[in-house]
């Protein structure tokens, strides 16, 4: 069973052809490369949308509801500014927080540079899909991946609902 | 003032007679052991229930605003798989949230395995109980309350409403 | 373009005229000595209130939308009793949430105190005004400052909607 992942790349600047997407190639090659670690995983979908929360969400629900991807990540639009709403569409659109994601990728982040500290990323789950939001920083991107790719196979698996996936741990 | 102690298995399992309930009996016993650090805790209720957000929600109210328990520890419910909705069927019952005791509980169970980061558990206040989801792994139980113990008495008497309560580093 | 700060001390005791503020003063003091690595802040506004949501809630509007200030912090009213409700009535008045902020506050405050747990702050954005729930201790408006100085002047600049406030490590 394969692991589709769709990613969405969140920039004024992208989506007004003002300047180049450099997230989403990253976040494409970083998804390839933790193919075999997520259990065969390949990137079903990609898009680039303004910092707006109707189109974010429209694509999320999209993304979940009628394409059923397995994971969607995010790229920017978590910051600060005004222009920044990729959280808050996203909570609109999880039905279950997964904190946990939040709390590592947080923690990693911040042994890279504190003004990870700045990053305002939601995460959580709707129907059969992860939703997790990533900044914009192409690196931000590898370095979140590396901190979940532990477990987010086993992860994948359960939000699909196999009950046999239970790890090794849990008894 | 004897600290009132009720712990919920949340479990499709063990609800319907299909396995045995390993959490809640090791619950018991952390709290029995933990018993005087906590100001002299007894455990004075369990019960087990489906994952089922209602019969969830229901236990939690009967056991707040009825028996007036001091603390309510969850077990299960907690993970990303379809029937986990302890932390949901909390979350609506909570009047304020508790986000401390869920850090440390995270920072503390990621030590013992990076599976941790799968808990979504939520913590509050709902009047004068505190309510805190725990994961089922039987050894969660016991790593989650060794985090908290240090602060949890301290924490009881502040929910009750002890005005004097104030620890030596808070003026 | 000058930072403007404002403190708010939200404590029933100060408020009723029993007991001396001591949060206050010791928070002027913080952002002052802080004044040059923040931009050039000063505090602008201060207020003592009741642990009363109204309250609260009236003086972060009026600050925030009606003053105009970058940068909001309030003391005490976040710990576990029945009169603590300073987080409660923030996350009213939030429009985003920053919880990179909080998870360092409580990272830092952890190496002081495990009762750092028990603080249930919040933090985030209203229109162009960060809002920051600090402890009553007044050592731990400190703490919290020191943890979150290296970020806050780029943190405010972004808030305020400077688009060319990018850090060197965001592409
Ligand atoms: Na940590």
């Amino acid at each position: 069973p394969e692991i589709r992942v769709a990613i969405l790349t969140v920039s004024d600047t992208v989506a007004s052809g003002k300047g180049p997407d450099r997230s989403g190639p990253r976040a494409i090659s970083v998804v390839n490369s933790a193919s075999e670690k997520l259990g065969g995983a390949r990137v079903a979908a990609t898009a680039v949308v303004s910092d707006d929360v109707l189109q974010i969400k429209d694509t999320l629900l999209s993304w979940s509801d009628v394409e059923k991807m397995d994971l969607i990540l995010t790229l920017g639009g978590t910051g600060f500014t005004p222009r920044d709403v990729t959280p808050e569409a996203t909570k609109v659109v999880i039905e279950k927080e997964t904190p946990g994601l939040l709390y590592v990728m947080m923690q990693e982040s911040l042994k890279v540079t504190p003004f990870a500290m700045l990053s305002r990323s939601a995460a959580g789950i709707r129907g059969t899909t992860l939703i997790i939001n990533m900044p914009g920083n192409p690196n931000a991107v590898a370095e979140c991946m590396e901190a979940l790719l532990p477990v987010l196979k086993h992860a994948l698996k359960q939000v699909r609902g196999d009950k046999r996936e239970k790890h090794p741990l849990h008894v």
